[in-house]
């Protein structure tokens, strides 16, 4: 596997990883109204990514497609988590932004 | 295919709608702390039924352990559902608790 | 929800069931080798399918990027479904064929 | 995250990932005939790992009966690519044999 693919996978599990751990403490936040677009962003990222990963790994024929709707996606999360202070929105945060350059290097 | 079969994937997409939906309208709601546990609960419920659909309609060697694994997520979303009022969350626990009948009997 | 889109969300789960019982008779076929791009292809439709089903149930924010890749997918095993005369081919293709058009109505 | 929690993600990560190289290499494979289960297999473990890892991350209630029903799948898998002397299946029945291993560790 081509070098930017190996590492938009990686990228992906790892994105994968931080928005759902992100959907969990936001789901358990004393102010879960604040963070209602947060978790919805959050499943909406990493469903991408489970999905992506398992585009690359599978030799889909539609895998640039499916890597640019990863990487607007993984940029939407990632605006929406800025906004937070919390520190798994942070973590998620830099996990968005790596996983959206990672998916347009590959497409590229 | 088997006609319990049949019932049983109408019985998960619905399932699927039902709770996506209710899932949606949480998130939305003005008290979205009292909703944690129906969102995070929609999303279970609204994966396995799709997990679900996939296994029965690709003739999954598992279809049998991935219906009794939908039938328990889907009770589990029911019995939350049915502690709030909501429209979206009655829906949500009728539409589950025929999915998780529907899993059971074509398990049998 | 808008008519379209209820319209999208019932030809994506008739493709995706289409798609699994192709994948699954394809499978079972006494020249799988001549087979295997429409078992890659129905796995793709599938899959794409049943993401999108969850997107337009969840009130996804991405739902009309999704609707179009999933129509791109859709035509692409149209195509392929269409070199079969396998009854399943032809079932599959044409629920590819109404996937595909429901979706670019629900975007337009 | 518990150490074995931890691990079993790993596992899965990786499963997914050899599955579906395994999966892609079958398919193109002289004899595919032969290969059929291995393919069907293929695309049942990688879908459990997929779905396993995304329980695992978003701190899913029904994570160990999610867990076990993915080492059931991941032993099936292993024991089928097992048959096969391609360098794919080897690798994708290692990784599968981890896989199970790690989710019942993890279950324990």
């Amino acid at each position: 596997m081509n070098v930017n693919y190996e590492e938009c996978l990686q990228a992906c599990l790892e994105c994968l990883e931080a928005c759902n751990r992100c959907y969990d403490a936001c789901l358990g936040e004393e102010n879960v109204k604040m963070m209602a677009d947060c978790i919805r962003l959050d499943r909406e990222c990493a469903d991408i990514c489970a999905y992506t990963a398992q585009a690359i790994t599978r030799n889909s024929p539609f895998v640039k497609e499916i890597m640019e709707l990863c990487a607007k996606i993984c940029e939407t999360c990632e605006e929406e988590c800025d906004k937070h202070d919390h520190e798994h929105c942070k973590q998620c945060a830099e996990a968005c932004r790596k996983c959206a350059e990672a998916c347009k290097k590959a497409v590229a």
